[in-house]
C-alpha cells in the first residue's frame, strides 16, 4: 500500500538542529531511547517504541517517525509496509533526556493489530479485556 | 508536605485482578516495564518511569502510582516527599504487554523540576528551548 499523505505539514529539522537534539538525548547502554508517539491535537497516546541515534536523525530530517525495531534488530520506518505513517509535528525531550515525546499526525492506525492505538488491554470485571475495536484489517495492508 | 487528596476517586483492584495484570505484562530482563503516566481527561503526557512487579501491584492495590526508581534502585511512591501524588484512574497494557499506560489524576506537578510535565525541551530556532514554565518551587515541597 502506498503511503497516504497527511493533511499536516511535516516538521523537519536542519542538520545542526538534529545535532542539538542528539546531544541532549541520553541513549541507554544499548544506544536506544524510548519514544512515546502521541496524536497531535487529541492527545491520544498511540504507541511506545524505541529509537537509536539514526532513527532520531531520520525522523527529524524527513518529518516521518522512524524507530529501531528491537525484535527485528533493524531500522523501522513506520508505515513503509502498511501505509500508516506518522507525520512529525514536534519532538519533545524530557527533563532527564532519557525519554522522547513524539507528537505526530497518525495516518490510519498505529497498532499492528489494526487498532487505533496499542493500549487496548485493561482490567474489566476481573478479567483482561480488549477495550478498543479493530478498525483496519492489517492482513490486507501489510503490518508494520 | 502531606499529600493533597485528589477529587478523583482512586481506581483500585482486587488481588485476583492484580494477578491477571501481572500475568499479561512482559517485564524486561531487569524485571521492569516502562509506564507512561497520562493525565486523565486532558490527555497530557506527564512522565515516563519504570515499574517492577511490586510497583504494578502496589499501584493497583492502593490506587496511587508507584514506580521503581532506577537511579535510587528503590521503590518510589510518587508524591511521598512532595505531596504531588498520582491518583490511579485506569491501567492499560499495550498489544505486546511490554508497555503500560497509566491514566492518573496528577495532584500538583509531575516533574521534579516543578513543571507540570517532564517533556518541556524542544528545538526552537535552532536551539534547545524550555517550553514550559516552572509552576511549583520544588525546593520548598521536597522533590520526588
Amino acid at each position: 500500500m502506498s503511503p497516504v499523505s497527511s493533511p499536516v505539514k511535516p516538521t523537519t529539522y536542519l542538520p545542526s538542529e538534529i545535532d542539538v537534539a542528539l546531544a541532549a538525548i541520553r541513549f541507554d547502554t544499548q544506544g536506544l531511547v524510548p519514544a512515546i508517539a502521541q496524536q497531535h491535537g487529541t492527545g491520544e497516546v498511540l504507541m511506545m517504541a524505541w529509537m537509536d541515534r539514526n532513527a532520531v536523525a531520520e525522523t527529524m530530517r524527513t518529518g516521518r517517525a522512524c524507530y529501531w525495531s528491537r525484535s527485528r534488530q533493524a531500522p523501522w520506518r513506520k508505515g513503509d509496509t502498511s501505509g500508516h505513517i506518522q507525520t512529525l509535528v514536534d519532538l519533545r525531550i524530557d527533563c532527564d533526556g532519557d525519554t522522547l515525546l513524539v507528537l505526530v499526525d497518525q495516518t490510519g492506525v498505529a497498532c499492528h493489530t489494526g487498532r487505533h492505538n496499542c493500549f487496548f488491554q485493561a482490567i474489566r470485571g476481573g478479567a483482561l479485556e480488549t477495550i478498543a475495536p479493530i478498525v483496519v484489517d492489517m492482513d490486507k495492508t501489510g503490518k508494520d
